[in-house]
């Protein structure tokens, strides 16, 4: 008699851009029931949300949230205030301008949250190496001390060690990412990559350098 | 020549209870600058909300912000969801029904953006050893993680160790919290103290323990 498998949940924190395409990519290949969070957390550019619902039916996950958070409330970032112009450059030595206060801390509690409700042993998120060049909360030890608080803030908690928090792009720099993603058969068409354009207005950096043509379709 | 004494910023989350109006006295006590969060997360206890904007208001604090979010999206929990009866009972072994997933942990990622924003230092929270009897984001060992957490989650992580999480409140019980506040002026009719009456539909047991009289203007 054939064993019965039942996908496993995990919880993927879905922005709509490439990395988090690339890790549903890669929890699809490892078998899972992904359910997907986005979240409206008046952020500018509000396509994101278009399009992690788009990669999300094309990755077949077994749902997809979006939560409404209202993070413009605390002002400081380029990312939610319009009073800031967005850097054209990329990575910057310190803490980009485009950093939200606490954003993955709050995006991993809601997570958290539905973990728990679905129990769920998973946990993705896309933070890579060149976000954490910049932002703290995409570091290795920042992950590491959620899944630490994780461990003992739930249910989950009490009876084992809680949720595992995955970083699977966290020693892949962009192209690296792109690379992995085109293998696993991402349509990163459906993906809204950039936050700026070359000088040109036709590609991210990251195409370019993975020698692969950028496919996402800007306005 | 006097010094200049300016209040320090700290972040309180003020839920409209009687813990974190006892939280706000010992901040008041202590010189800090108020700044209290309350959340709307479709809570049945709605009268909760009004509560926290009377007693912050009594506190005099310097700013007091509301955050909506939507927890009862993820279902769970008998404070959110309209199916499920709250207990008349006090605390029961186990986790309780009114457990909320990673609420906590969720509260306290929005006080971390704040006190991000405001450079604060200092985040108090009103659990107390009834409340950690039961809910597994109560214990002294949540708030500890949580507080290694903030230390590499943001900005002020960066530079030094992050805010300080206190709880105040963790060895007291009902009636010791009262007592202090009662010390410290806390107009308890102000409060939302108890989600379910006695038997006579007129006091809480922390009041009754405590040898003071429940102001709370139950309807």
């Amino acid at each position: 008699m054939p064993e019965e498998t039942i996908a496993k949940p995990a919880i993927v924190l879905l922005s709509g851009g490439l990395d988090s395409a690339t890790v549903m990519a890669l929890m699809r290949r490892d078998g899972y029931a992904i359910h997907a969070m986005s979240f409206d957390y008046g952020q500018r550019h509000k396509q994101e949300l278009h399009y992690a619902g788009l990669i999300a039916q094309a990755m077949g996950v077994a749902s997809h949230r979006t939560v409404h958070i209202d993070l413009g409330a605390f002002g400081g970032s380029a990312l939610t205030d319009t009073q800031l112009a967005v850097p054209e450059t990329g990575v910057t030595p310190g803490i980009p301008i485009t950093y939200v206060p606490a954003r993955n801390t709050i995006f991993l509690s809601f997570a958290l949250a539905l973990a728990e409700v679905l129990s769920a042993q998973d946990i993705f998120i896309g933070v890579n190496s060149q976000d954490y060049s910049g932002y703290p909360d995409c570091r290795p030890e920042f992950i590491s001390a959620f899944e630490k608080l994780a461990a003992v803030a739930t249910r989950l908690g009490d009876e084992a060690r809680g949720p595992r928090i995955h970083a699977p792009l966290q020693h892949l720099n962009k192209s690296e990412i792109i690379q992995l993603g085109t293998r696993l058969g991402v349509d990163y068409s459906l993906t809204r990559s950039c936050y700026q354009l070359d000088d040109q207005g036709r590609s991210c950096a990251g195409f370019l350098e993975a020698g692969i043509a950028d496919p996402t379709p800007y306005q």
